[in-house]
């Protein structure tokens, strides 16, 4: 089984933590905050407080055999570089950073880190595509150009069958699944009648997937 | 077209605002630092100095015109929520508010926004997902039950059909689509034969999921 450790308890850092916490992984949660440090200790395997900078402290706490650091520290972006150099040079495997910006990803990639994440930016987006339709609920870009959504059943298909609905002749998308109450309908039939409430996921071509989102009643 | 204003400019509400203008929307940007403003300016409609909590400013910009409002302010929470009450009260009809964790959520809901995010919380959970295996790339929870997933072919998965991968058979789990290159085969059929390199979009319970996610080589 994995060992994870996280460095910075912020929101992103602490979700990271007590997500793997309850997915059953052994994690390490690392914060030069005791308060910080504190408020999670119930949830995590471990919880210590510690200077991400202090090499000494570091090795005390035996980082170099966690499989991944997630290294979560925000605002202070040098901090955050600075720790993620030396758990490198520590020699751990596999290193997440969290980025503040492009230059600051730019700069923890340059420097060895094994993933840079950019969790504000990418929600932003994620948000941004769900409020121009309030229909959708969650999207993720596949490619430059095709995207998938999980969205709300527009009102003008309810009680149409997915051939009526012609999303795939009018609107040149595909539903792949529905989910009704607690049910699951995978690749869903042409015959299959979309009801009030079905949340459907939808893949197709990014443009025409917001024309079919943005469907007015 | 819906017109949006996004108040508090660091890197959620800055990346919901970008987005929103790349997609061709009317953005109002709005920060009370004239730095973040500025930083910002070149790529929305509108960017201007105001601090959220005075009333007069928010109607001289005729805040109440907007379709939706979004108030991405983090850190003072005392902010955000007069912040929303104060836009609630004016009329505003749709506000979406950034919660810093469960209580500033509760809140939040409770004084009128019509919408709460949580998106380090969201992003910690998805990444926490993300390395559990590393072939994961995307993560959506459908339902209790119920998620998809985009994430590179298992490596023992190359060069079989889709029927030789058992990936229902023996993980109960669907392959949606496969993202080969450019390329997006949608509703692959059995004799589909999965390539080195090919993502896949898969959906399945959750549990079952997982294992597929993990599978060794
Ligand atoms: N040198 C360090 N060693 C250990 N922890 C640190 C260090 N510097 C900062 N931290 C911790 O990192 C955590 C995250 O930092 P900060 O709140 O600045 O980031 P953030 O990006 O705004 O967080 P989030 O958006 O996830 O809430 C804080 O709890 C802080 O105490
Ligand atoms: N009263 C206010 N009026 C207008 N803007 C404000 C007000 N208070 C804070 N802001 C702005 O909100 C923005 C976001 O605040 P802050 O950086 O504390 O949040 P955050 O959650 O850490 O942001 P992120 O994680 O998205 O970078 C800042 O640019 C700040 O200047
Ligand atoms: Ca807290
Ligand atoms: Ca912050
Ligand atoms: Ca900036
Ligand atoms: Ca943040």
């Amino acid at each position: 089984m994995k060992q994870f450790a996280v460095i910075g308890l912020g929101r992103f850092g602490s979700s990271v933590a007590r997500t793997l916490a309850k997915m059953g992984y052994e994690v390490l949660a690392l914060d030069n905050s005791e308060e910080r440090v504190n408020d999670i200790i119930e949830d995590v395997t471990h919880g210590i407080q510690i200077d991400a900078l202090d090499e000494h402290a570091l090795k005390a706490v035996g980082i170099r055999n966690f499989d991944v650091v997630v290294v979560a520290i925000g605002q202070d972006v040098q901090a955050s570089i600075l720790a993620t150099v030396i758990l490198k040079e520590m020699g751990v495997k596999y290193v997440v950073a969290k980025a503040q910006n492009k230059l600051h990803g730019k700069v923890l990639q340059r420097i060895g880190a094994d993933k840079v994440v950019f969790p504000e930016r990418d929600m932003g987006v994620k948000l941004a595509h769900a409020l121009v339709s309030k229909n959708v609920m969650e999207q993720i870009s596949l490619s430059a150009d095709y995207s998938l959504v999980e969205m709300l059943a527009p009102a003008q298909f309810v009680n149409k069958t997915l051939a009526q609905s012609e999303a795939r002749n009018r609107y040149g998308v595909s539903i792949l699944a529905i989910r009704r109450g607690d049910q699951m309908i995978i690749s869903p039939g042409a015959n299959q009648v979309i009801q009030s409430g079905d949340v459907l996921v939808v893949i197709g071509k990014t443009e025409k997937l917001q024309l079919f989102e943005t469907v007015e009643i």
